[in-house]
């Protein structure tokens, strides 16, 4: 019985132990999102992705792009050739979520201003 | 100067020290990304959100309220009743955020069945 079968009723993200929260964590987890936004644009080095997604540690690169890769939304291509070549890119179901994060990514760019504002207002009545 | 005006170019997500990466963090945080989708469906009482979003503690979700709160995405309405009792309920920013994390949700769920495939294929290839 696989694990998602024990919840065959219907998956719920709000189920504590229903496991596409585990999912919906892997998309939204700090490191996912950017990966996969910036995935959107084609595929990607490792090396090319390190520098895009500003701040990210090799070691949490390398664990992002696994389980995004164990989930199945991204493809790892490791050419023959010598220096060694890998290359990351979307699979369709992958896709699918990176342009969802990706709206996400610009929404948090394009709304940035009216946050700061809602934030000053919250701060001042409680000074 | 406001946070934002040193990146008066324009906000990026991909720059470590740029706020709208604190924004996004905010809405997909494993507990607001559950509370925006909940309230999706209108305001809820503490009591209600802390049933709706199974697994959560009283103060991370105390936490998770009040730095939407801050951010302009929650509306905190006290009632003046004994015993207290206070409504949490979507500002129009709010809104738009929770539209998109609700679909992350419903996709996760719907995709469930997907990603556990994906990972039995990974592990197959490697055990």
């Amino acid at each position: 019985m696989s694990v998602s079968e024990q919840f065959s009723i219907r998956p719920d993200v709000n189920a504590p132990m229903c496991p596409s929260r585990g999912v919906l964590e892997h998309i939204t987890s700090r490191w996912g999102v950017l990966v996969l936004a910036e995935l959107l644009s084609g595929s990607r080095r490792f090396s090319e992705l390190r520098r895009a997604v500003g701040g990210v540690s090799e070691k949490m690169l390398a664990q992002t792009l696994q389980t995004l890769e164990r989930d199945g939304f991204v493809n790892r291509y490791a050419h023959a050739v010598i220096p060694p070549r890998v290359d990351y890119s979307l699979t369709p179901l992958g896709e699918e979520a990176a342009r969802q994060v990706w709206a996400l990514a610009r929404w948090s760019e394009q709304r940035l201003e009216l946050v700061e504002a809602a934030r000053e207002r919250y701060d001042a009545a409680r000074a």
